[in-house]
């Protein structure tokens, strides 16, 4: 595994160029991330491009002997080129534009702007597409961040009508397929139809699923538009994009499709703040993240580009500058996060960024350098995790263990119908995956298209939308499989199957949901030593439940290793189900402490403690006297880390 | 009491019309709503009518006995109409069109989209309106719903200055009735008047009340307009609206007068999660509706129409999918409800809908039916209680108890200047129901103009504009009466009376308000077992208070049986006011268990047990070995109805 | 100190004009405010004046001896003016106007609108400039109310190219300053620059921080239009604005350059339950206001005018309309804030308003006098004070203690990057003043341009724009100096200084900041005896710490007297860092219990019990028995106050 970092030669004198090449190499960096924000600086008027700068740039890194990853600058359109054509901003839900003044101020959908990115990115390829340092390319930059997937543009609208004729050829067949009936919305030619926005009450699910699928489409075709220049310009390097964490408003297995390389941008941090969790987890991760956060799109992205190859693009080094409240990592964790990613696959970790910037948006967002050109404590552990990396054999991801399916689909349709306000779908993804984590499984989260033969356990926390095909799929599969709740609930054009949820599913478990209840909080139904919360499902089926509530009630059944699972689990039921799961399965476990988690990867054993309390391996049966650790000791402090070769006969443990 | 339900044949194939129709006589129904959001439907195209389907779904309903209420399709206008005519939507608060994509997109001010509603009800009414099986016509659907009262379109703007025009004839009279003088806001003509929106602050209060007052007089007529059209053409058939749950924004009293029958929509378990309850009733009545929200609105809209019938429209049979949360009702809670409504008089309970529907905005609310078509547990709860009606004599509403005198004008006065954001009108009315409702009160809901002779107590919960009139007609009436905080507290023009309040009810209660308070939560005045929250007033007078707090400040002042209240009660002190108006009236009460509710029709006794344990009505004195059973028994299980026949000598229980 | 009342003769029928200025001297006051929002009376047609009603009025007002404080009505332009430039109103951050209907709706860049005030402004200076009843004229009312400082109209965005086209001269420059290199945010030209809104995510903090800067400039120079106007038509009167409470949208310091006296209005009720305050607090308080909240704006607001002179223009009489909750004041609180107000050297105590408007939007504000012309609760505490303060000499404003200094771009700074949510500057500065004057010290707060000489200790809450001037200025003060978190944390273009914060500050403290942490409610970091919450800061120092936490990091650092203060500090913490420079200055102080706050002026030493108990000054050795009251005693009950006379040997107590 590589390091690297993101660097904006553009932000600083150049007379300092060469001693930031220098001070990279020197800490242990060998790739850098460049000028994905330097519109205005190639292209200062129209037209008029200045290359000199960032040939001199790429040379001063390239004397050095660090690697490039060159980013395409369209996620920043100078102002002259906005004001030349101002209808190229989005429109947001309340109808008002998102103007020029920070970045990503451009709808997808508008055709003249996708005109001016070819223009652009055309001419860096050209220009640098056989330069030999430059081994990668970003296309634009995390795509959809501030909201910025669904546009309600003139642009979009007619943008949308397009991909509905090209869907439905006929509008008839769009009006039985969103039951347009329902309140006299049926229209007569595709010119009538208008994006889901500012209607009286909710919009048809159905007309809002179609108009997130055509969003998404438009960042596939923004995305492969910029890949195929590039492609054909500069033989031979990756395509990559840099993704963003829990964010799940486009597809990101088909954008994954025309890359070579999945990157993200981990933020652990942040992204504890701002999300669903815990007030108590807000404390007591709140300089670590949630032990699971990175590991979760570690193992996500991973399963988003075909070749399974990934990144971590953009690694927060330090405070950042956008969340809520932004405290500073304990000490030793950006080493962990770098050595976790490592564990889980990494080709590369780049932190973000080289040095803290002075000025603008993100002058609180900390780098590996100060503002004042001192080594952060960022560059401390990334120095420190440079040396330890090269201590380790890079290995391949080693053998299927735990899938878990994932479908971008079913976030859209979750968010557009939650029928309970509770029920978000990258939670309780998120609430299995940690799950099983927590049992020590290695996991892979991908695609209900992926190739699912070799996994010895699969997990789809729920698969609205199922289709024949994948039941046929499944069947073939002989190994324990679990779906959660609403599997099966929803035809693909957003309708209650015929013959009730989980629809195709009862063609290998014969059950029915014939009707579902979402739960305030405080509104529970009661297990043996677990409470079902947020929703739970009436099951009418002649199977004999394989979990029950005190009531008497089934909500896990099972046929031929197929579950199902009729309600929302906590971690103690989940933990019981994965456990009797793992032991069908024939697949090892080992119950972890809350803060500790495990990671292989080829004969590598990673052992990683995310809490401020010590931990003893040996006491867990982790370790013994005799391992021979390559990093770390049985001993693992706070933010520690512990590395050994694992043993042959343990092959089956994750 | 008669059953029914409401259907949409144009939903489903033709082809299972006929199986429909005798599954719904087979349960017990003998009436059916349809037709009402069928625009698209019926006139597909402009001008171009399709009668033939709706002919034979009518006959195919009428071939098996079932009766027909047929809808005005007005709450649904289809896209070409919009098209037709883009400024037809409503405007909200900021200014955005409320555009088309589900229902009620429309502004009750444009002129020529009422011209298109008396083309279509006419067009419906010349069809149907001498068909035999139509016994009803509903007008429109849920005039409000979503928010659809007020609109701040330029249609509104226009009609707004004519009515103001008509109201005050001359601009200067309404600068001193609004007070304009204040903040330099006076008018030189009503065309340089707009509506009260977007104003730097809060606009001037009786702005914003006849704004509401105007939007209210809109609604009124264009549901006249439509009831015009019908009674001419379709002579001897109810006209009937449906209203809905915890509903002000127009004056239902005033749109009644214009009806046969007043339905509603009764959704206990929507209302619950969507209104003020706090988060421990939410939980103890999740799966049963607070005891007396149904109840509240049979005794509210029974008042709303001049002759006093009524009906339930809309009852919820299952899950709703509308509410934050939607669990499933307790099990018999819907035959309970159903029951209730009869106990209270109802005519009709309609169950919405016959079959969930698989499509669109709705697909998560129950019907009677599952998509799949099979019984649901509302369908087994409508056959039950079909039969047990069976058994019960129609009875009239019974003699006058208590009256509780319901004003649309006060909760929209409150809402203007609530001046604690706590104090709000319709709950307020709802605590003293509900305190008289847990004394086993009988109570009808009355606006200030109904005939209150013969009524035994009368409470007036707030009546911030109280004319001389009124005070007139309650100067004749011999029995207690009580006025709530506020009461007399503004003038028409939404003035403090020069006499300050409670204004001409200083002529039989010799009181001035000098000054009132608003409470922060937790911010209380001690009485001796009860606390004063959220709103106390000073009060000016020589009375001897008839309740004091612990500072001897008194809070409760009476005269020749006319009572004011100077706070915002407790349930507790509610109940000791009421007992004592009730032994003051000679009115028999019975002080109910939290769950248990009484309701008397005629000589029949009802009693309803709305929680989850069980109770006995001998161990309340409410029956005995003696008592036959019309319906239950004297152990009423929870969700359990009890039916007996009152005696003689009760006559004065309520 | 006088006492007045503010007075809307236009309100009121003519005929009680003689009787109102009669009562109003028999209360005791001597000076009435009028005509600030009598536009459309004073000019009812565009071009014709009708002068003769306000003649009267003065002439009514004179003839009793009244003085008279004149507005000018421009925060109520009427709607003739409105109409005939409607683009002369704001337009707010979501594009939305903010129409004609309350007041304050013109954006204060409006050209025309400007031209519009020269007119009625010189139009009233010409007629009553040389009245011999006219005193003092107050220009235009409470800039900024309901959030009117910053408009996004198309004025304000051609206003604001002028300004920076001014400011900057050249763009490049521009960009330098703001880091527009950032993400391409480079400008061409200062027509390319448009008001920092509707961005897709923020904008760059430099470019809110010069449009706020803007903004506040605006609202000097239109206060300056008027200032002048009036001062050369009405030579010899006192020019006044009236301030609101914790309102720092424009740089009041510069407004005041333009003014005689600074004015505020004081709603200490309103203001405790609109703003920041803990509910423990609003419960504690709520009918008496927080302590520190009147003193905390006096102190503030005679900083806040060239020559200290200062007024209370409006002082809350009873109940406000506006807050979410409208408690009565504790009786004796009015009289409570009237002395408070002299204690800080007040010119006038001007109660708002004279009697209490039956209509319109404040008709629930109470007056002295009830809607019925009774006298309230207010008028009795007036009728009151107004006798005690003939008892008490006028006195200077007293020796110099301690300063606090205030930056208002400090306010806009961390509103605009607060970096934690909770990191609010005006709530750091009050908490600061809190602690000081439970110490019972007198406090000035003053600008940091303000003559620093003859302070024993200076307090600057935080200071994130540092001069090299300002710090040169405090080397030359000899006495203890805390400055808190974030001081010199930015330059005046809002970037990292390149030496790290505290930047210039360095130059006599010899410390870098390097990191800093914003911690969310619960993340707290232990000291001995108290708890850091909010924000903590890593500082990099070879000084030894003078406050360390219990992991021995330091907190506080100190060198000559030049104290540095890295963290959101607690009370406790702060009475214990004042102490000690209270001890070091020989500053004597007197730790008073929660509700007590004393304030000498000149040998006047007064006392006030803002708490519901009683409180002996003997117990807190506050008084004797030797101790001779001018007003009180030494038992001082709730809402009481007394005064002595101070003896020459405690000159150091403050
Ligand atoms: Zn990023
Ligand atoms: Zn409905
Ligand atoms: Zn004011």
């Amino acid at each position: 595994m590589k390091l690297g970092c993101c660097y904006y030669p553009e932000h600083w004198p150049e007379d300092i160029w060469v001693d930031d090449a220098r001070r990279m190499k020197d800490i242990g960096l060998s790739q850098v991330r460049i000028g994905e924000f330097a519109w205005s600086r190639i292209e200062p008027e129209p037209g008029r491009y200045d290359w000199a700068w960032l040939d001199r740039a790429i040379d001063t890194l390239d004397n050095v002997g660090l690697e490039i990853i060159l980013g395409t600058p369209t996620a920043t359109p100078p102002k002259w080129l906005v004001d030349s054509m101002p209808d190229m901003i989005a429109i947001d839900a309340d109808g008002n534009p998102r103007n020029f003044g920070s970045r990503r101020h451009y709808c997808f959908s508008h055709l003249n702007y996708r005109k001016e990115c070819e223009r652009i990115v055309t001419a860096l390829a050209e220009r640098y597409g056989n330069h030999p340092a430059i081994v990668a390319w970003q296309t634009d930059n995390e795509y959809g961040c501030h909201d910025t997937i669904v546009s309600y543009s003139e642009s979009a609208k007619l943008a949308f009508r397009k991909w509905l004729a090209e869907k439905y050829a006929d509008v008839g067949a769009l009006n039985i397929a969103w039951g347009n009936i329902f309140w006299s919305m049926e229209y007569r030619n595709f010119a009538e139809i208008d994006p889901p926005n500012l209607t009286v009450t909710e919009p048809n699910p159905s007309h809002v699923l179609d108009y997130r699928r055509f969003a998404s489409d438009e960042v596939v075709s923004f995305n492969k538009l910029q890949v195929d220049i590039l492609r054909a310009r500069s033989p031979g390097r990756d395509m990559i994009h840099n993704y963003m964490g829990f964010f799940t408003e486009f597809n990101h297995h088909k954008v994954g499709q025309d890359l070579d390389v999945a990157s993200w941008d981990s933020y652990p941090l942040g992204f504890l703040e701002q999300f669903w969790f815990s007030d108590e987890e807000k404390l007591r991760y709140a300089r670590q993240g949630h032990p699971d956060i990175a590991a979760f799109h570690h193992d996500l992205y991973r399963g988003c580009c075909t070749g399974g190859r990934w990144s971590v693009m953009e690694q927060q080094p330090g405070p950042v500058n956008w969340a809520r409240y932004n405290p500073a990592p304990l000490d030793g964790i950006v080493r962990l996060w770098t050595l976790e990613a490592m564990a889980h696959g990494a080709e590369l970790v780049s932190y973000f960024r080289w040095r803290q910037a002075p000025f603008a948006q993100e002058q609180m967002h900390a780098g590996l350098l100060r503002p004042d050109n001192e080594e952060a404590q960022g560059a401390v552990e990334a120095r420190q995790v440079a040396r330890e990396i090269a201590l380790l054999e890079t290995a391949n991801n080693g053998q299927k263990s735990v899938a878990i399916i994932f479908a971008y689909e079913a976030a859209w349709l979750f968010e557009t119908q939650p029928q309970g306000q509770s029920f978000r779908y990258i939670e309780l993804v998120f609430e299995m995956y940690s799950a099983l984590r927590q049992l020590g499984l290695n996991v892979d989260i991908v695609s209900h298209e992926a190739d699912l033969s070799g996994y010895k356990m699969i997990v789809a926390p729920s698969l609205p939308i199922l289709s024949s095909a994948f039941v046929d799929k499944i069947k073939a599969l002989a190994v324990p499989i679990l779906f959660g709740p609403r599997t099966g609930s929803k035809t693909a054009d957003f309708q209650i199957p015929a013959e009730l949820p989980p629809g195709a599913l009862q063609d290998v478990l014969p059950l029915k949901i014939k009707r579902v209840q979402s739960l305030r909080p405080g509104l529970t139904e009661k297990g043996d030593d677990h409470d079902v919360s947020r929703w739970i499902e009436d099951v009418e089926t002649d199977l004999v439940p394989s979990e029950t509530l005190v009531d008497e009630r089934g909500i896990l059944f099972g046929k031929n290793g197929v579950n199902y699972l009729a309600a929302w689990p906590s971690q103690k039921l989940l933990r019981r189900i994965f456990m009797k799961m793992a032991s069908d399965a024939d697949v090892g476990i080992c119950e972890l402490p809350r803060d500790l988690r495990l990671r292989s990867l080829g004969d590598l054993q990673f052992a990683f403690n995310h809490g401020i309390e010590a931990l003893s391996l040996s006491d867990l049966n982790l370790a013994s006297a005799a391992t021979e650790f390559l990093i770390g000791e049985e001993n693992l402090p706070s933010a520690g880390v512990a590395v050994w070769r694992r043993q042959i006969e343990s092959q089956n443990r994750a």
